[in-house]
């Protein structure tokens, strides 16, 4: 339906994943998403991809991705990464990778994952969606606009409400 | 493709959302879900249903459904709700509901419940799956089987390991 | 890719299941519907929600809908509810439900609800679209702006045309 | 993932519509079906046919299909098509066909044909699933086994008891 | 959603199948589409139409759909159909139809018919899409617009460069 | 509904993608993929991966995916990249590729790749489905087993014969 003249290779197509991101924060971690905002051919296409740099020990912190399953692929380094399935069970199941392993993070599960190594690290992941969002926990539950009820959240994780609060004031 | 007698109205009906579940625990609430767990007849036909009671001021603690949409309307009570958008925004948005009231929680976001009246509260909610599963934040963050490295948790939160410990023994 | 200032919990949110419906009319039922059209967040999530209202024996006549599979659930009083497979078995799944219990129409499948008891019933259903849509087989067949022809119609029906054209002055 | 040597033509073809089917019944019309059930191959892949010969004026009576979209296409003859849109509007969109004429019904909507002509008429259709169902009003509704109430369709139709038992007793 | 008002039948509806195409080509074949640039209707509805006419002996060279599995029925003459498995298999599966015969090209593979009489043939097909695409192999390998390399072709067919350059001046 | 018991780590891991692929062929290149095949746990979650090794100047050959969009990257060296589209405007969408970037190629179209340096290149590419396939032209047009008719393929590619037989015997 789409005017030829309309198709571009510049719409399909992205560059960005070069270079490390900057991990020089706390999680030691930098995430550089390729999805349909920088390539807007990908609508409707069900497909994204991420370049991800670790610093040594640094962390991609609990989150998850509502609309996409994950694969990961190590390009550089060790990682131990892990998922830990829904209720009532809970299980994590995790691995230790190394370059050139691959591992899957099923659409909507809570997943991590760990420099294990001295090294930088690097993955390329894809995921099955053009738009598949990251909810990380910590940001979702401590750090939203504005804050949830640090009643429900003391509630929630069974604590006292000034440790919630510690935690609300990082994030 | 079906032999018709196979078909039976027992694979499409569900008798057990007549009594309040047990709301005495820690959160205050008691979750009754019909699944295709409990009606093999909703097998690939995309829709389940819950219903929850709350004891006065009981939460159902933030959460989200890794493979699903809720609605949910108020039977009787009055209650607190909200979901978290996803990263980088992580808007909480949020409302107070009543008797007669619906909301809509979308697909995999975080989201909760709290009774805010001194009454009980019934609610029932419907999803888009026969299968939505239910990812509870604490529960999959620090009560997983085995743990989630303390490590990775102290780090993802910015708290020491000794806060995420007291939290994993709860969970 | 909303911006988030777009995104409003009213948005989301719906009052008006409160108050039952009018029964007052020849089926002695009354209708509420929760669609996208009345939740535009609910744009394609794939759900959506109903409370019917039953004066005692009351019908929700014979209908189907064209998108949807349906989960009803009792709210209030009895009701007797069933649905049809479709060619060649015409097989009626049926069963007299109670308050609490919970009862599915396959997607497409006709079906019909009626209140067995000497009280007023009331239901909450979801449904699997955000527009399910309702065809009312005597609304379809006999009461279709312009009508269908009564030649058609009492060859289907395998009647006379007088009575075709009786019904179709009721609708 | 299939073993190769599973893959056979037969499994992919259908010879059957060569022939008109018989059109010696009440209605004046065959209907020959190539979904799943003739076609192995058919499966998950979303599509099926039907050849439908009608007698002079004869007609598929008012039917919908629960899971599939219809593209119907006139081989021989003149055909009267419609179909009704669903509540509240309850349209009727129809068109006399010509040899070589296409028409649409949306998927779940009711609708019919009708041989306008003195000659015998035929038609090719495509159905977008590979096992669409068939539900006929007359069947679903007058003939199901077993009955609907009486009382239920009398009280839908707004007539008399006895004009229901009339027509239940040629279903 | 839509102002019924703006249903009308002729969106739904299209003349264009009688009259032969005009097979007067190279390959003996002419194909007339319906899909949703011919019938606006369509959109969202997963299905469209397609008649074929063949000149004895005339091909519809091999091709393939890339969003669309195809259902196609003889409707007149004698036709050799096949399709290729995909990787590492490529089996050919292939058949001859007589009038009334159908046989399903499974989505995205490659696939063919021929005229194996000395008579016109005529088919019509259905595919699983509105927008069902068409990848003709000599259009979309020798005929793009601009050229894939010479080099890239003559490697990929293990063949001299000039036999390639031959191809590409026909396309 | 799975038992808990029955996942494990190796369900959704695989190793094999540390090493280059061996590119000793005629077409200078290795495909690794890691499908549904190699990583069970990816049936139904909608996407694979593969790695694609390429010595100076290989290519990987024109050819499709029926079930799937690729997005690649490239890990190592630099590369020429294209997608061709449909019917009837077969645009080549075309671009040299640098480390880091990032090139989409839709469901279903023609695409291929050529390393255009003197170094052996690497790239990592997802599919958006857990079993893409692989249709590459040479193999689906002059290798299929058994052979597609020589005189299909010589009107097809407007060729004499004997260049179709000569490409088939390499086949």
């Amino acid at each position: 339906c789409k005017n030829p003249a309309w198709v571009q290779a510049n719409d399909f197509s992205f560059s960005g994943l070069h270079n490390p991101g900057n991990t020089g924060n706390p999680f030691g971690s930098a995430i550089t998403p390729v999805t349909v905002a920088q390539i807007p051919g990908l609508n409707t296409l069900g497909i994204s991809m991420v370049r991800i740099d670790y610093a040594p020990w640094g962390i991609v912190a609990p989150h998850y991705h509502p609309r996409a399953t994950e694969i990961i692929t190590v390009i550089e380094g060790s990682l131990e990464v892990g998922f830990v399935t829904s209720n009532p069970d809970n299980r994590l199941i995790s691995k230790t990778l190394q370059k050139g392993d691959v591992f899957v993070f099923p659409v909507g599960l809570l997943h991590f994952q760990r420099n294990v190594g001295h090294m930088n690290a690097v993955t390329i992941s894809a995921l099955s969606s053009q738009n598949p969002g990251v909810s990380t926990i910590a940001n979702v539950i401590f750090g939203s606009k504005p804050d949830i009820s640090t009643n429900i959240l003391a509630k929630a994780f069974q604590v006292d409400k000034n440790i919630v609060q510690q935690i609300q004031r990082k994030f």
